[in-house]
Formats: C-alpha cells, sequence, structure tokens
C-alpha cells in the first residue's frame, strides 16, 4: 500500500468535508438555534487536519488495486469520525461513541439512531444529520468518482471497490462522465421529491431533509413518529415512490431521462425487484387482515406498502410500528431487509441482482440434476454470467451470514437479548435503520452497551462497502507498505541530496 | 424415471421393515404392554402392501441416476409412513398427522417429538421409536446400500444421492462391501455403548434404546427428562463419547479399528470438528459462568459439554434446559445447529466439511484481493478440491439458508411465534430435536398447527436428504416416465402375443 498517497487523498476530501459542514449555517441563523458557532469550529477543525494530511504526506499518481481498498474503507471512517463533531460539540448527544455511531448511521446511509427524543435537536443538526445521509448514499460514492480523478487519479480501481452489486454498467466510458451523470440524476431526484412534498404543504426545510434522507436510502427523520408524523396519503405515496425510485439502479433513470422511456422494463433486476415488493406486499397485507391488525383495509395497504418499499430499499422510514405485526409480517420484512435495493442504487442489502442470479443459478443446478449432461448457462438480460461471477456471488452470500452470525454472538455475549441483538445486527449490516424489539421502530439504539455499538458500526461500514473493502483491512499482506518516499520533508531531503 | 423398477424395489423396502416390526414383540411380551398384537397387525399390513408393489410391478435391473433420487426419497417417505402405524394403532398417539411426524422424526434421527409425557408410552412402542432411529441413521442408509446391490441393482447412484456430504470416500472398491463394513462398524459401536451404560448400572432395555439413539445421533429418550434422567458423570460421558463417535465420519472409526490408530488426527475434517466442540464449550462455559447460571462450576462443565456435542452432532439429547441459559449460549448453540455432523456420520446439518472448506475458500479469496494475479488452490488434507466441488458447496449453504427462511416463513404465517418457528424450523431442517422457546429442551411439538408439522416433516426430509433428494421432485423433468412395459400383467401379455 502507497499509505502517504492513500493519506494525502484523504486530506483532500477532509477538506471537502469541511466545505460541507458550513451549509447547516444558514439553517442555524434562520432558526436562530446558535450552532453556527459549533459548525464554523467543526469546519475549521477539519481544514487544519485535511491541510495537516496534505503538508505532511505527498500526491501519488499511481495509486493501485490495494490503495483502491484502502481510500473507500479509510476515507469512510475519517469522514464519519469528522461529522460527529457537531453532535458531540454542540451537546447534543454527550458520548462520543454515540456521536460517532450516529454520524456513521449518517455516511453509511443506515438511519439507526441512538436519540430517543430527535424533535429536541437544533435544526440545523438535524440537516446536517440527512445532509451526511445525503453525502453518504450515493452523494460520497459519486462525488469519490467524480472528483477523485480530477485531484489528479484515474479511479477504476475506486469504482471496482466502491460501486455496489456485482455489475458495473459503465455509463460513459470515462469515469469522470459517469460520476457526474448519476450526480445530476440524483440532484435532479431530490429537488423533484423537494418540489413534491413542498406541494403537498411541507415547509422547505422538512422537504428537503427528507428528500435527503430518501434518495440516499438513509431514513433519519426529523420527527420522533417520523413519516408516520405526516398522515397524508398524497405525502405518503409522494416518499413511497421515491424510495422505490432511489432502491433502483440510478443509470435507469438517466436512460428514462434521456428518452428510453422501456429501460425500466427492459431491465430484468428492476422487474424482479418490483415483483417482489408487490408480492411481500400483498402477503403482509393478507397477514394484517386475517389477524385483524387494522380495521380500516386501505390504511393497512398504505402502511403495509410504505413498510415494505422502506426495508426493502433498506430506508428505514416508518409510518406504523412493524414491530406489533403478526410474527409471519415480521419474518418477512427481515428476510427483506436481506434482499436490499437494486445493484448501482443507494440501497444496501445484498441486492437484488445477486438474489436473481442465485434463483437462476439453484434453478439451473435442479435442472442439472435431471439432465446431467446438458451444458447450463446463465443469463442475465442478454449477458452470460461467468461462472467466476457466479462463485463471487455465492461467496458473497456465505460470508455475509458469516459476518451476520459472529457479529449477533458479540451483541448478544454484551447481554443484548436474542430478538433485539441479531435484528440491530441486520439492521446496521444492511444499512436499514430499525430492527425489532428493543430497537424497533418505536425504540432506539442508544441503550445498547457502547462496545455493541462499535460492533453495529464496523456493521454499517462493511455492509455499505461490500464486505470485502473492510475485511481485506484484516489481511497482513494489505499493511505491507510500499517503499517509497512517504512524506513531503524526505523528499525534499531528497531534492536536496 | 421408471417408476416400475422403483416401486418394486420400495415393496422390497417394506418387506423388510415389516420385519422389523416383530422386534418391539418380545420387549412387548416381556413387559406385558399388551402391544404384540398391534406389531404383528402393523408387519401383516406392510407385507401385505410390499407383497402387492412386488406382484404388480417388474423389478428393473437398469436403474439410472433419476430413479437413484427416487427411491431413496420415495422409500424414506413410505418407510415413515408404514413406521407410524404402531403409534396411531396403539391409540397412544391418536392424530395420525402427529405419528407420522413421530415416525418421520425417527427415521431422519431428528428426535423431535410431538408427545408431551413420554414416560406413559408401553415399552415396546419405546422400543420401536429408537429403532426407527437405528433404522434411520445409518442403518438405513448402510442397509440401503448394503441391500440394494443383493436385490440385484448396482447402487453407485444411490451413493451419489444419499451419502452425506461432498466427500465419497470408499473404503472397498465395491458398494456391497462398503456398506457391510459401516454396518459392523454401527453395529459393534451400538453394542459396545450398550455395555458401557449396562455396567454403570442402567437396565438392558434402556441401555439398548439409548445407544440405538446415539448411534444414529437421533434424541429420542424414553424419559421425559431426556438424559436429565440420569445425574451421573459415568453415564452422561459415556453418552457424550458415543455421540461424539456418531458425529464423526464412519470410514474413520473402521480405519482406527483396523489399527490405523493416527486415523482420526490425520484427517482436517475431524480436527477441525473437536476444534468447534471445544471452542464452543469453553466460550457457553464461560458465559454461563459470568452469568451466574450455575452454583457449581464442575456441573456447568458437564452440561455445557453434553449440550455441545448433542447439538452439534445433531443428537438432541439434554440433560439441561439451555433455554434458559444467557443470549449468547442460545445463539451460539444455534449457530452449532447449522454446522452438524462431519460427512460420513449419522449427523445432520450442513456438515462440518462443508464449513471447512468455506472458510479456506473465504481466506484464499481474502489473499486474492491483496495479492491478485496469485493463483489460489484449496486443499482438504492432501488433495486438491476442484473448483466445481466450490460452487457446490457455496451453492448447498444458499439453499439450506432459502429453505430455512421460506419454511420459517410458513411456519409463522401459520401463527406460531417469531423464536419458535424460525428454531423449529432450524432444529427439524437440521435434524437435532428440540428448539427454543415453545419447542425448547423441556417442550414438544405437539402443539403446533397440523400444517405447521407437516412443513417441519419435510423440512426433516429434506435436511436428512441432502436438500437435492427431495428438491429434484419439484422439477417436472423428474417426473418424466420412460416408456417401458411397467405392469406385470403387460409383460405377460407381451411374452404371449
Amino acid at each position: 500500500m502507497r499509505i502517504g498517497g492513500v493519506l494525502n487523498l484523504l486530506g483532500k476530501l477532509l477538506i471537502i468535508l469541511s466545505l460541507m459542514l458550513l451549509t447547516p449555517i444558514p439553517f442555524s441563523l434562520y432558526f436562530r438555534d446558535s450552532m453556527s458557532g459549533v459548525f464554523l469550529l467543526c469546519s475549521l477543525l477539519g481544514l487544519m487536519l485535511g491541510g495537516l494530511l496534505l503538508a505532511l504526506f505527498l500526491p501519488e499518481n499511481e495509486l493501485g488495486y490495494k490503495d483502491g481498498f484502502a481510500i473507500v474503507t479509510f476515507s469512510w471512517i475519517g469522514l464519519a469520525l469528522l461529522g460527529a463533531l457537531p453532535y458531540a460539540l454542540s451537546g447534543a448527544v454527550p458520548s462520543f461513541v454515540d456521536a460517532f455511531f450516529e454520524s456513521m448511521s449518517g455516511f453509511t446511509t443506515t438511519g439507526s439512531t441512538i436519540l430517543s427524543d430527535i424533535e429536541v435537536l437544533p435544526k440545523s443538526l438535524l440537516f446536517w444529520r440527512t445532509m451526511t445521509h445525503w453525502l453518504g448514499g450515493m452523494g460520497i460514492i459519486v462525488l469519490t468518482l467524480a472528483i477523485l480523478p480530477l485531484l489528479g487519479i484515474g479511479g477504476m480501481q475506486l469504482f471496482q471497490a466502491e460501486v455496489p452489486g456485482p455489475t458495473k454498467d459503465r455509463l460513459a466510458p470515462r469515469i469522470q462522465d459517469t460520476a457526474r451523470i448519476l450526480w445530476s440524476v440524483y440532484l435532479l431526484m431530490t429537488l423533484t421529491e423537494t418540489g413534491l412534498l413542498m406541494a403537498g404543504g411541507v415547509d422547505f426545510f422538512n422537504a428537503i431533509t427528507h428528500s435527503f434522507a430518501t434518495l440516499a436510502t438513509g431514513g433519519f427523520s426529523n420527527f420522533n413518529a417520523s413519516l408516520g408524523h405526516y398522515q397524508s396519503t398524497y405525502l405518503q405515496s409522494v416518499v413511497i415512490l421515491f424510495m422505490f425510485l432511489a432502491g433502483a439502479n440510478f443509470s435507469l433513470h438517466y436512460m428514462i431521462l434521456r428518452g428510453n422511456l422501456r429501460a425500466y422494463w427492459e431491465n430484468e433486476e428492476f422487474r424482479f425487484y418490483t415483483a417482489i415488493v408487490l408480492i411481500a406486499t400483498l402477503l403482509i397485507f393478507l397477514a394484517n387482515a386475517l389477524a385483524g391488525t387494522y380495521v380500516d383495509h386501505g390504511r393497512n395497504l398504505r402502511d403495509v406498502l410504505f413498510q415494505v418499499v422502506s426495508i426493502m430499499t433498506t430506508t428505514g422510514f416508518g409510518t406504523a410500528d412493524f414491530d406489533t405485526w403478526p410474527p409471519f409480517c415480521r419474518i418477512l420484512l427481515v428476510s427483506l431487509m436481506f434482499v436490499g435495493g437494486c445493484a448501482g442504487s443507494t440501497g444496501g442489502g445484498i441486492k437484488v441482482v445477486r438474489f436473481l442470479l442465485f434463483f437462476k443459478y439453484a434453478r439451473s443446478q435442479l435442472h442439472k440434476l435431471v439432465h446431467p449432461r446438458q451444458v447450463e448457462t446463465i443469463k442475465l438480460g442478454n449477458t452470460k454470467v461467468p461462472q467466476e461471477v457466479m462463485i463471487a456471488i455465492l461467496s458473497f452470500f456465505a460470508i455475509y451470514l458469516a459476518v451476520f452470525m459472529v457479529a449477533s454472538m458479540i451483541v448478544t455475549a454484551l447481554g443484548v437479548d436474542i430478538i433485539t441483538g441479531p435484528t440491530a445486527v441486520i439492521a446496521t449490516l444492511n444499512n436499514i435503520g430499525p430492527g425489532l424489539h428493543l430497537v424497533g421502530p418505536t425504540q432506539n439504539f442508544g441503550h445498547l452497551p457502547g462496545l455493541a455499538k462499535l460492533v453495529l458500526v464496523f456493521c454499517m461500514l462493511a455492509g455499505r462497502l461490500e464486505l470485502y473493502t473492510v475485511a481485506i483491512l484484516l489481511t497482513p499482506g494489505f499493511w505491507k507498505m510500499t517503499r517509497k518516499p512517504l512524506w513531503r520533508w524526505k523528499k525534499k531531503q531528497e531534492a536536496a541530496a
């Protein structure tokens, strides 16, 4: 690893985040919540830290494969640490572990919170909270894809390490163009949702923050009742629609915007994604109806559709306390948590395309048992899926499960109960937000032991970065440094010599 | 599929089972429980049914690949149906679904019971209950391997379909010899355990029945308190030892008996299996000690070792109510349920060797991320594992998980709660016995809805027959029949013409 180049780049990213830390200041001034000073201080601290890294370490033009992994993982941790400062320094979240949890939950677009009363937070801090979502979700992915190359690095290895899902549909041959395109789509959709929410009577502040949290499939809301605060079918429908779109591949949205109106329908993953949402909604609606959870069928349908889309896309917004629904509904929702969004979306989880390919593979295996001599090929759309991709997907499932098991054991070993512990791991590993029981939709993560929170932070990060980018840190070979001048002063010494 | 040949063979197996149905009669006469008539009747019914199949259908010398799957699955279902008759006809288990559940739980060596009071059952029925274990466990595997070829069929395809685990170490070049060897080892170990238990003061009846249940990793006990009935460290140690041996590859036992005393140590799977048992015991012992579950550390260690070996080998005997242990212990035990025994043992679950290869694969994948150009090969012992075997193992994990998820959803949809439902599925799919909460070690499966019991019966069968043999029934191609004379009278007509 070329640690110097990696740290130099991290310095640049910290400076960008420091500038973003100034964006809540207008809201602070408008709402007079006296947070301007805190954000200014945090921004200055970030600028100093970033500047220090730039001053100490040389930039590197030839960053390689391993460096890509290092940059992705280190910058997520570094940005979450800097993003935690406003919570901690304002006194809103006294414990730094809690502040780090909240910040990482934001940047990984998880949406799990340690706060029991969200509404007492200063407005500008609420803005920052959803801003971390927005930056984190597709934001940071696209920003790093678009900006890193501008900083002088061909980011192909980053694309490999970071774009969610096993497919790498390239919209444009050059990665900077890809990033710019996705960023425009993302911005356009955020503004559209903001506009539609405002048309339904929501004020600008709540409209833009909830749009941030929707498009990032994050799930932080400004209200203790989450989206249940807005008991309007129009508003909830807008949020359902944009959660659903945020959980789909953003390159499809681009194609639609470019005029290819059949793009959604032609995409096999999108069809499978839509089918899962509709079937799950129907099943849970029926189960609720049979169990008599709701008196009003319309309300049942609206709540179920909202919750299915929210969970499946790993957003985590709530309009109902699904922890009180019948066991079947809860098991089905927990299963959907693992499925997650489409590849190329801001959603977390294992990703729809991996499940789609897994089903195709399982079917072909059964077919092979009956007809052992036939050669089976698996296709996605019109493309043949190579065997290596199938192995990678199957091993991803197995490793995902192993991480879930080990993390659940650690969390329950710290004294968390047998429903809360595993579902807290599921909710963070898949970047959803709420779990069941003591971390259910009406609860929060604040009461968990500090060490359990750090394990969950690890889960958020591992889930968001598709496991491998985090797992690679555990291999000794990764930490082998390239013998090159690292520090600026060393370079100067060499130049002088 | 050559359905005629398959049904002819099923007829032969039913006749063999009918003869086994006479074995409880001496016990019935000795204990004067007036069950002799019931067993005689069941035996006669079985003989008639088997004879009818033999009379109607022609034997087939050229049974193929698909027929192997059909024989394995159909005979397991057929034998379990016949084996359920004594429960139903004696009136001990009034509902036939319950009787079928108990019988399938026996033949699949699961050990889940629908009985709330075991001790009121007639002694000869208790004998039959563990006899189904013994026949089912390795018994039926070996019997079908040894007897089917005697019936005129080269059973290689059965070996493929039936021997647990991905490895197919052949002890002898011909399958009949293999079967005979394994059968002798199995019998010898059963008799040894019986002798050791009797030396500790257990009467012959309880010694042999508990040995049947141990060697088959079944778990049916004659006592409501299971092995907790014998609060003797000697007796529990004997059972721990034989459960542990029953969970290991029987070809290793054969090698040991032949004088190769390093056979256990030289086997990588056996070392991994031993390591898991020891580490899990240590962790659960410590968790119990810290939580103060036990006052007496010696008792804690004995109970934990017993429970870890019992769960890991999928036996399911109990000496303690682990449902009252701390959450961490329960989660770890549930994880061990998935691991199961070694390949070539009578244990269920995913099998140790699959986990071993999965860990090796995960490590090699990480290594590959750091050193992308190195070629990684995975070895088991000194043998290179082909890539196809790796794919098969990874897809087995994924399909196993999918079956678990779907079955859990169905069971909870039938109104079972969120701990009981999924752990009931885990306990049956992995052929263990008890789950948690309402199907915990001190509870039983009798209170579940009838349909849920049938789903669990499916899980037992699918788990025991390594999923594929059952899953193949779901493919339409499997049911395509071979155009050949099927009935005996058709053959006669042809001969006359």
